[in-house]
């Protein structure tokens, strides 16, 4: 655990001030061996559920690393700030749920510290930069070699703060889903996967039936865009191996006024 | 050929979602002592032209590198996967036309290569991904030194897809020319270049009068924009050596209803 | 001085173009062991205050290094361009006041020099792109461990070009403040700190009234946002040490019709 290399960054700090310089800073001056890694830094202010949710679908792809995480609409009140231990990488970030669901994908924690010791923050912690004053100090501090126990006490990981599950259960012939994402585009990524399709005997050619808010819409599940004609909706299996519904060169979320957190159920066969 | 340092990266990928992250993380994996130059992510989304046409003007200014380049609507089409060996440089990307004018620019491609050995590939490769499932694995194994012949079959280098070459052209006083680059600012960056104006006896000073779509407008060509008062249209050399034309302190798209891709001509004498 | 590590870099280039990937292309070819971080590119274009001031807050969390910034509205006009040497750092940039504030930061400029050596620019160098032609080839010399005073003669610090200094001033139980940033949330940076309250006892729990261009408002000082009620107006020291004048989940900046470079006074007692 000692020197990790990697520093991956995801933040909802946008690129428009000096706040991921400065953190990327902080960094520099206490690890400058480390090599950075930005995941994004424009998940939707304050948004923990989608934060998460990015940082779920990234962690498969990095590199062991020192990951730094904060989405942190908390920050001034009693939220802890942690580190988990997960197989060979740190996770650092705020007690709110951002980190669980990527730590469940690479096995789940191994063990929890609540971020403590100030030694390792800056001088001054301000009310409202906690990335600058104690998490970027922290992340670099583990990087350059810091053990984890040292930043403070364990914590009992039961106990860490968990994102209400998403929506996601088969009833029968009805999938009950939920939208985890909503792009720029339009496209509508769903908590349902191919393996929960795959069990409901769901194939490719098959018509599901979308209901939500009282609105109902017949919606082919195909291979990908090019299987249906512009301006058709159609539903696939995303690049992060879930079920998104789509418009072929249109603008799904618009068409359904179906958004981000809202839930729905598929009917099929 | 071995042990390329850098690793640069023009996409239309945008920032606010996970995918330049997760590319990188895919290529910090498999090469982690390459170093990371990004030449844009905001290339508009599929326009391989604007992509094609950024990366040119890019590559004389960029260390010798693996160059990877993804603007990819045709991704789970039939288009080829390349890798273009140009002089010490190396291409990656997608065969519709995105690398052939940055590999111009220098020199043109001494060989080329299809991209099918999937022993480079990432284990799953989705539909629609293909530059975290083949582009960046394929990049990260080329600057970690597998040689680009291991990765599939040599090309005919005169049967690489090209883009229409630009509208380009002198017929006795008048220069015709097409938009290339349309910027946040409305100037206009168009395809024709300083020789060719030197060639026509152009000079500055000079009245040209532009002509496109049943409009016509007077402009001078002029070294910079104080030139010109505030408001007023101009036609210089910018700093690609590029004929463009803009309004100071103003918006010339807007002006004169000109835009990407649009042809133009332009009288002089 | 020589073989400086960290190369920082500050812009109003905007991301969606080649300028950023292009000036650090050519700074790789330059310096190709210098470490990049990027402070942020996204000042609002021309605005060299915004600039200064972000360049400033930034500063002291950034590594010893050779910092880049360049705002430029000049370019192409008889404004020099310059190196400061700031302790054991390096400043480059133009000679527009934009790196005063962040060497004064640091203590001050120690030595200045005219860059005029063009044996360290680009061969050709445009009008419009001193960023891409001087500054980042300079910027990537003195990385590389070319002395300050290579590049051109020594200049006199006290007639080096400054900014106004912001409206900042106490008159009895009246403060008179500048809004030095105005966020994309309409939260409003101020040039009033903490010591500047607290010389004139104003403590949390204070009612300021606020008074510009007419209008009044009385706005409690407090620690943080949670201590108002949503939608109530704020004001508060932020994590610059900073004045901040905010609406709790709303903003400010709409509220009041008060923007960047306005200028307001506070009355309390």
């Amino acid at each position: 655990m000692v020197g990790k290399t990697w520093i991956t960054f995801l933040t909802d700090y946008g690129l428009e001030n000096k706040f991921l310089g400065v953190c990327r800073g902080v960094m520099a001056r206490i690890a400058p061996a480390a090599q950075a890694l930005d995941v994004t830094h424009l998940v939707p202010r304050g948004d923990i559920r989608h934060g998460a949710e990015v940082f779920r679908q990234a962690i498969p792809f990095l590199p062991e690393a020192v990951h730094l995480a904060v989405v942190d609409p908390g920050v001034g009140t009693s939220r802890k700030a942690i580190v988990l231990v997960v197989g060979d990488n740190l996770f650092v970030g705020p007690d709110n749920g951002l980190l669980i669901p990527a730590a469940n994908e690479l096995g789940g924690p191994d063990e929890a510290y609540e971020i403590s010791n100030s030694e390792f923050y800056l001088k001054n912690v301000s009310y409202t930069f906690h990335g600058r004053d104690i998490f970027a100090p922290v992340a670099a501090h583990l990087a350059a070699g810091v053990r984890p126990a040292e930043v403070g006490p364990a914590l009992d990981i039961e106990r860490l703060v968990r994102l209400p599950a998403p929506v996601r259960r088969r009833a029968g012939d009805v999938l009950h889903g939920e939208v985890m994402i909503e792009d720029r585009f339009g496209n509508l990524q769903t908590s349902l996967d191919s393996a929960l399709l795959a069990d409901a005997g769901i194939g490719h050619g098959s018509k599901l039936v979308l209901t939500f808010g009282g609105n109902t819409a017949v919606i082919p599940y195909v291979e990908t865009f090019g299987s249906v004609d512009a301006g058709e909706p159609l539903a696939h299996i995303d690049s992060a191996d879930r079920l998104a519904i789509a418009v072929n060169l249109g603008n799904a979320a618009e068409r359904f006024s179906l958004h981000e957190g809202d839930t729905f159920s598929l009917q099929f066969g």
